[in-house]
């Protein structure tokens, strides 16, 4: 392998960028004009069907797994779970089967020292609002190796060969693991440093502007957020250099909110600053992995219990979870002008939280390891909160740690409130509420054993490891900081 | 869960450990006679038995598969790999299955402020040589639930409960990828600050004692050889506080030799002094992951084809491979006084070893990332060369890259060699010739896409979070530092 060229610590450079709103191209209003005319341009038209209506696509015999003819994409099968983790123990699911590791990426380059993120207007047919803006490139193996028959994804090629670019973050990072089996993509940042070919769904964004943009509802997709939670942040590396107040000093800081200056902090901070060391925190999720089992084993969709399938949907018999429905999509701006494919459709909205507060003057956020049955090793680590459905569990009676905090928090506790999408292109209409809440360093708060405090620092430490599941990511990319 | 006391980084301390062979109990001649004498105290026999000699032990009738009565333990079952990772894309082979997480940790304490190690001698049926120096605990689930029936192992309280002790390392660690299916263990290092009562076959020892004594063959056994090579050790974070040169200074590091202060500059340099960044080896790791991939289907033993078995053992029908036995063992010193159990047999040594160069007057270790059937993640950071059967395979013509460096090496280029048993409760007489050889800066090495190098401090920061495979462990246990 030609070794790739050492780089200078971009952290601090995406730190600037994210404090940036400033675009020397086009301002956050002229930007909204141009999406919101890529939307007028875009007409797209998504139906659901009934799954006979489905081309490529078909129930196998056998199995009644549902399948595309390729052999290629994905399959919606069953698992069967036990686990001695959680108050359900023994359960069947229809879950999304899909092997191959595709590729999440963004380009960046740097406009007056300042990096910029290739952001793409894109429809993806499970989004309500169809077009969001997302990745350079979102591209599955099926996708580059091009079982479509159509185009291969624009700027790839960046992303494929070392030579083209310099690749700043390069991570296996997981999807979800109650909807899919032991699924990652692989979350790339690459930077150029020549002028490379704008296409016309395309356009330069400062990370302080696309966090602003974070703050709406439904604008930036699931993939984007997952690849902007990998970007790296100066964390006690960078600064071994200067001192933490230097740092803040120089990045002008002080005109941040209280939060935001805080989360600096919680970025900076050094081991000694934390509730917890790193060899602590790696110990308590030992002793979890250790306690904690799940066995997951695959089984023929038609044999999953309590799930019933109509030629509309296939769906719990009783609960409103989440169904399997088949959709026809209409659409210019695809690899293929029109395609039917399967959907899991979401009724419920559902909420993804964090809980922050001051230990000993530092930032915290409050994450809990979760077992959940597509997770490659079992376990991984998620937000305070992280539910679907949250109005059924509710009426159920379910307990669910920490929810009411989020629901009943006042005002004056919310640092981030917006709704947000999972993935277009295997969710149907997928909501979850992401919130930040602050509580007061005085709060107590007793922890059950999966739950721990961490600093941003640490989160974003585990994070590049693998530990950190997409709601915990989709999360971390929507805090932003605040003048 | 009650969190645990924030500690002091005790990284320095075992520094200080390593670099100590004075010891205020018993100098290591001391040690030594003491060990001698524990050898003469227990009287063991191991004998090969017919698989029909086997209590408890019998053969599945569906599948074929050695099981034990109890449902606990392991069982030798077949796999059926299919990979797209180097010469051999598609075999059947027995392997291991002990799904349970085991314990093997070691109790520190501090001696005038130097930490001690809590070693035991300990007899294994699989020992060449019986007893061998091994961890405080070393006790698999079956262990400590008693299916035994035996007592239960002294000192686990100190592992199974945080009042107890100060958990110092805790870390899921992974044993042989070609011989277990999934395996791992809880590597534990607990600190006591108070006395406790020092049983029969075990005696404080400091880490550089334990480091004289791994340059003998087979003396440290493969569980404690795991849990060493976790110790902390201070890297760049620790030396933050003050500079490398005066961390040398105190530390009193002038008098030792050049190869050992080579290894801790390597251990302690910042990230820009190293050949790649932490982000740069894990887009080395990533692609890797993306671009290869294994999967692993477990077989009835009955079934792995090109296997055979007789009433002594069940063995490759060509080739000169690992092979099933059963074995009989009467000792005073194990949880219960006699039993019988299969074992693995490994005919040929195999060879284990680093690479060592200084790239830019910084050492550097030349690791591989390799595909192995029971890996839980397909693939994991082994030593530069890791092969079984050494000499079977070049007389195949196997080309194992770097493979001549080491059966040629000179002399003046050997840093480390030794003999070392792996573990001798699953594994009868596998022995590894475990080296470390140094090659000059201005010697040019190409290097095959899945070998890196990487600094010591950097080895261990990745070693903290599983990447290390048991190979690549066992030889860092093994590197000491020499006045």
């Amino acid at each position: 392998m030609s070794q790739p060229v050492k780089s200078v610590s971009p952290a601090k450079d995406f730190l600037l960028s994210a404090l940036s709103e400033e675009n020397c191209f086009q301002n956050t209003e002229a930007f909204k004009n141009w999406f919101s005319r890529k939307k007028q341009d875009n007409r797209f038209s998504v139906k659901q069907i009934p799954f006979s209506f489905l081309q490529q696509w078909y129930f196998e015999e056998e199995t009644q797994n549902l399948k595309h003819a390729s052999g290629r994409f994905f399959t919606i099968e069953g698992i069967r779970i036990h686990t001695n983790f959680g108050p359900t123990q023994c359960w069947e699911q229809p879950i999304i089967n899909q092997p191959e590791i595709g590729i999440l990426g963004i380009i960046t380059r740097k406009f007056d020292g300042v990096p910029y993120f290739l952001m793409q207007a894109k429809m993806e047919p499970g989004n309500v609002n169809l077009l969001q803006l997302s990745p350079t490139v979102q591209a599955t193996k099926s996708n580059f190796t091009q079982v479509h028959g159509g185009r291969l994804p624009p700027y790839l090629e960046y992303f494929l060969d070392r030579k083209k670019s310099h690749y700043l973050i390069d991570q296996l990072q997981t999807e979800q693991g109650g909807r899919f089996l032991r699924k990652r993509n692989r979350n790339m940042i690459v930077a150029v440093d020549h002028e490379i070919e704008i296409l016309d769904d395309f356009c330069w964004l400062t990370l302080g502007q696309i966090k602003k943009l974070l703050k709406e509802d439904n604008f930036v997709n699931m993939d984007a957020r997952t690849v902007l939670a990998c970007v790296p942040m100066p964390g006690r590396d960078v600064s071994r250099e200067q001192s933490i107040d230097d740092m803040m000093h120089e990045l002008n800081t002080s005109s941040l909110d209280d939060f935001s200056q805080s989360l600096l902090e919680s970025l900076f901070c050094h081991e000694e600053s934390a509730c917890l060391t790193t060899a602590e925190i790696i110990s308590w999720f030992t002793e979890l992995k250790t306690k904690y089992h799940m066995t997951v084993e695959r089984i023929p969709l038609k044999n999953v219990k309590q799930w019933k399938r109509t030629n509309m949907e296939i769906s719990h018999e009783e609960h409103p979870l989440f169904s399997v429905i088949a959709v026809s999509v209409e659409a210019g701006t695809r690899e293929v002008f029109s395609w039917t494919q399967p959907l899991l459709k979401e009724p419920q909205q559902g909420l993804l939280g964090f809980i922050a507060k001051k230990i000993d003057g530092i930032l915290h956020l409050l994450m809990q390891a979760k077992v959940e049955p597509g997770n490659i090793d079992s376990i991984e680590i998620a937000p305070t909160v992280s539910c679907s459905a949250v109005n059924f569990k509710r009426q159920q009676g379910y307990h669910i740690p920490f929810l009411d905090y989020f629901l009943n928090a006042a005002p004056q506790q919310i640092r981030y409130s917006a709704i947000q999408s999972e993935e277009g292109g295997r969710f149907y209409h997928f909501l979850n509420r992401n919130m930040v809440i602050e509580l007061e360093e005085s709060d107590k708060i007793d922890l059950p054993e999966n739950y721990i405090w961490m600093t941003l620092g640490q989160v974003m430490e585990f994070l590049k490891h693998g530990y950190m599941n997409i709601d915990a990511r989709t999360l971390l990319a929507c805090i932003g900081f605040k003048h």
